[in-house]
């Protein structure tokens, strides 16, 4: 259960509708995820939130799918099953079937093995060329 | 300081030097890293944690950079000093530049905290389609 | 489903009844939160984290309500809904409202994204003034 | 030693300058912090960074000490070393002695305990009032 | 619900086949528990995963209930509720009752809090034997 | 640099030199750990650290070595530097060797690894005894 009320996807509050509006309008989606109306139930903190993710996730160098996996692996590292849900449907939609979801997630898996160990052995970095 | 001796990459050790030239002729390089060196103070887990890292790090679905580029997320979002500088220095082999980096991060950073919003507002799934 | 049998509330055991009463009148709540169910299945380990907590959490430099916003930033960045919910109805019997938590989790969501960007670049610390 | 070439403070680029003087007007320090420096290798992000924690820093419901606090908090439990000396430097030019540090961190210790214990143990959570 | 469709258990898929019939001999159950039904939507990684267990999880220097509570006290610092009840119902089966549980437990607590402790004041190591 | 100066370890204050002193007598030490003398800045919090970790950490259903070896399975998990280097040390000194070691860190890794594989798939318990 939320621990705040979700905000109703259409609410007529002026500051909140406009950035419903534009997240409809930009995912091509007909209803609000219920991340955004609990983020609703602080108005600015929405706005801030979303303004962020909209100028992240704009294909740029990385095209979007490749965005969508990063935030996959993401959340998975951090088992977040809200973000688990929504970015392997967002994959999926995209275009990644089970083999290619499951080589993701062959990646994760070996590196939050391999990330522990080097932390467990305390490994120095190997020599690097100077930052770039 | 490891907290084990780094075993010599010149290593007479049959079994340990088996996987060393696998490691040098699969990723075309002259020196081992240091975690292999400090995996190799238990030569069946050496074995284990390549013959691994091969087969899940082979191009498929996804390519080399594709999953270096999940490797420094998962890196990033665990905090692991020695496997952020593997992974930054293997994405920027690849070809990623500093903008692309900057991207990568960007959505690291973005997603470390919508995953912990969406846990703290204890949000639920929305509805899903039927698992593929 | 709890891994272990929540121990009745109305115990007469007294090792564990002497910890309830103290619960429900060091907290004035009329009944024991399944958490300390729990850990009474281990009387000893009971003992250990209620007199830790009772401690830890009566007003010193900071205040009551303070206290129960940094156990909420902990709870949300390590994922833990139980704990989540708990200290968010804490808070808000405190009187924090959701413009309060709105703020209390936007700082949350911001620095869970600003560590893994400062790991990420390997940031070194900037000069700080000695010790105090 | 950082990933990417630190970004001159005194450069000339006027997409980072603007974001630099901002920075030294707003926090009134002679020197721009090397996560700034850092993150101007993406300008974008740098941008998008710093309106998102200025507009989320600045004082609120909550104060500027009470917000330091919860970033000290979220910094340690994620093991951030750049974030956790910030934070820690902030706090105390804020006026947060040793006593109340040890109080602060107290709290940070004692909940990633109960984190771990309640989700260990699979509480679930005790009745909850409707969400506010 | 799980985010791929689980391969029933009873599938004929011969490379799928040859795993679960592995972990029924292996493990001496009659049933396939969901995380393998789910790893076998990528049958190469369902074989990486079970050879690397079956490999590293067989009785050696430590005994078999040693290594199910490491698996339990990773997984209750993760917090992965599917493996904390997989890795308690295990160490139950081995004999650990609920006070051997109790002290896995409090051990547990005690170092996740000791952790962030020794992060947050930036403790530098004790001087160390040389590396054996 | 520790956020804090670290307590002389020959500090004549009572309150500390008291839990110094039973520090050294129960490890049978010659030096006090830097982590003791950081918590010694809030003696309060010194004393309920100390307290807690001498109940815990003595002998019960659990060996000392079992104990250490899970303090360390924490610790990497965490990647924590300070608690690593401490921990590899004290199983060691409990007679671990470097066989040990690595059949403990092989056990971490694995199950970093598959925690993340089950949270990612969603995966569901499966169906347990009731609870003992």
């Amino acid at each position: 259960m939320p621990t705040v009320k979700l905000v109703d996807e259409n609410t007529t509050d002026p500051r909140i509708k406009a950035v419903f509006d534009d997240i409809k309008a930009t995912k091509k989606i007909a209803h609000i995820p219920n991340i955004w109306r609990a983020l609703a139930s602080h108005p600015e903190h929405l706005e801030l939130c979303w303004t962020r993710l909209k100028a992240i996730m704009k294909p740029g160098k990385l095209d979007l799918l490749t965005k969508e996996i990063i935030a996959l692996a993401v959340s998975a590292t951090n088992g977040c099953d809200y973000c688990i849900n929504s970015h392997t449907a967002a994959t999926q939609k995209l275009g990644l079937d089970n083999e290619g979801l499951g080589e993701v997630l062959a990646v994760v898996g070996l590196y939050n093995a391999m990330n522990r160990l080097a932390d467990a052995y305390q490994v120095e970095p190997d020599i690097l060329p100077e930052p770039r």
